[in-house]
């Protein structure tokens, strides 16, 4: 008989965690039973998978009696304590914090692009970054066909990111704005970093700024952009500089990717490999004023690219413009991928 | 007895020229009296100029007759006729539409940049496009001190580049979603831009076009920030790219900006020579979280610059991330400022 899964969505009432249940119920992946876990102030409450009503329960270390497969997404700090508890009671852990993707060892995974990594996990799997995977999505085919040198970014990250409390941060924000108050008495206490000493509003407003600052300059929204590029392209040879900026929009992170293939390309030959690309959806049409659009990407599973132009001065450089939903294939859509890989691969197992 | 001009604000119901007469309230400029045109649909209508309240005229032929200095920012095709009515009469144009910008022959000036431009005018002198002009004040220091080899900018512009009537597109998006309209129900008639076919919301969205679309899938928004730039700095061996994107932003550019210079620089070195420059402001310390943001450049004339880090792996490269108030610096006040310099030179009379 095939083998059917009890799977474990950690953090089950987050902004991510919601959408892991949505993208379970549209799973191939052949699921016995779900158990939603979340911290003790959300214990006791109601949600549904399928048309079965479910209970939440406190995250203990005993939760993971019994559960094959569990998705974690509710903070580092929970990753770094309970996802070794769940490996030693045999759940295979793909965890969408960043507390484990730079770990020697660790998969750090984009199906389209490295699931191959996945045969050596040892019971914990990383999902990257939002902002990484869609770039990772888009990228992959034109390497495959060009090689790639370098990398520039430059992000427009939707606020949903951050988590639900900074969704309704925005959204009374611009609720109150509408209702009267002016630009500059709007008040904040999420964003740009919940971790941070200071708040800046984000509505009508461009926050260059996503997680905290770290070493060069740079914040760790940006080093992850640099560093899981690296380790899931498996080239720490790529040149990968990121500027990570927070923008007024609910869900939906866009990007302005610069690269520099090892031979050039024309555009219509970009276009030809993204066409019939695993994940992508070719929006690119200037004629037709076809690009992608962050509020159309919601609720999508795919990556859309347009805007490709050949760079104006350098012969194997391109432009383009990637969007993607980043709490679906930048998050929950990814780790739930990855589950599917991981059964379709029969690697559903933490190994002796 | 020093001279006393008679200055002339064309659209002066607009975006910009609203800010133009502000602008004018505030300058050094000695003026005997303004004259403040529009179309025939809004003459008659009143403004202020400082305690005087003013009719507004129809623009014809003749309202230049008497007048010194003209500011126009009524489209490019009210200025392709009637700046040289205004020159034929006498009056130095400053034109704020693109129409003459790359003109041979006609100067395209950032005071703080290519004043000595402004000797050559023959009556008429372009400001450049608003995401052009703030680049430059924040580069032209830098280019100074080390040259300037590669530009790669992707932008964050505010809606009020767009115009009155874009402005109010947006808040009336916002308005709607905040009282219960979905997000996928939002209209639009104007965005992304008045002329072209097609129109997207722009709340909660990300926009990758401005203007509409020209050669090499670039916008006429990219080519202006290409070309402007090689003919203000007067090097058109600059390397220059531009992806130009609008975001639910009031008023208020931000770029994200990648230079490569001739000799490498430390990012204290370019603190250094941003600190003391014309026209700058440096907000650059990641330690308190200091940055700039477009809702605290408004109503600001200055460019300010952070976020200023060495690219990860190229000797000369830099990133900067500048935010200006798109309305002034962008357009009212850098046209004004050409006025003043135009007075400080002597420079103020159409050449025979």
């Amino acid at each position: 008989m095939a083998r059917e899964y009890t799977v474990a969505v950690v953090g089950a009432t987050g902004a991510v965690g919601t959408k892991m249940i949505e993208m379970l119920e549209q799973s191939t992946l052949p699921i016995k039973a779900v158990k939603l876990l979340a911290s003790k102030r959300s214990a006791g409450k109601k949600a549904f998978f399928k048309e079965q009503e479910l209970t939440i329960e406190e995250l203990v270390p005993e939760s993971f009696e019994g559960v094959d497969l569990a998705l974690f997404s509710a903070g580092g700090s929970i990753s770094k304590v309970f996802a070794p508890e769940a490996v030693k009671r045999g759940a295979v852990v793909v965890d969408n914090t960043s507390y484990f993707r730079m770990h020697e060892g660790i998969p750090l995974v984009v199906p389209e692009v490295n699931k191959e990594a996945l045969k050596s996990h040892k019971g914990i799997i990383a999902n990257p970054n939002c902002s990484t995977i869609q770039m990772m999505v888009a990228l992959e085919p034109i390497r495959q066909k060009a090689g790639l040198d370098r990398v520039i970014v430059s992000t427009y990250q939707a606020v949903s990111g951050a988590g639900a409390r900074a969704i309704a941060e925005l959204t009374n924000q611009v609720k109150a704005f509408s209702e009267g108050t002016p630009l500059n008495e709007l008040t904040a206490e999420i964003l740009p970093c919940g971790g941070d000493k200071k708040h800046y509003p984000l509505a009508f407003n461009a926050l260059a700024q996503i997680d905290v600052f770290s070493d060069e300059g740079y914040t760790y929204e940006e080093w992850k952009m640099v560093n899981e590029t690296k380790k899931i392209m498996e080239d720490s040879s790529i040149k990968v500089s990121a500027t990570c900026v927070r923008v007024p929009v609910l869900s939906g992170h866009s990007e302005s990717v610069y690269i520099e293939t090892k031979t050039p390309l024309t555009v219509e030959e970009v276009r030809d490999v993204l066409k019939d690309a695993p994940g992508v959806v070719l929006e690119d049409d200037p004629s037709q004023q076809i690009y992608p659009q962050a509020i159309n990407s919601i609720g999508k599973k795919e990556t859309f690219v347009g805007r490709i132009r050949k760079d104006l001065d350098v012969e194997n450089g391109l432009h383009l413009w990637v969007v993607s939903d980043n709490l679906l294939k930048g998050a929950a859509w990814n780790s739930v991928q990855i589950a599917e890989t991981l059964h379709e691969m029969d690697l559903v197992r933490v190994p002796e």
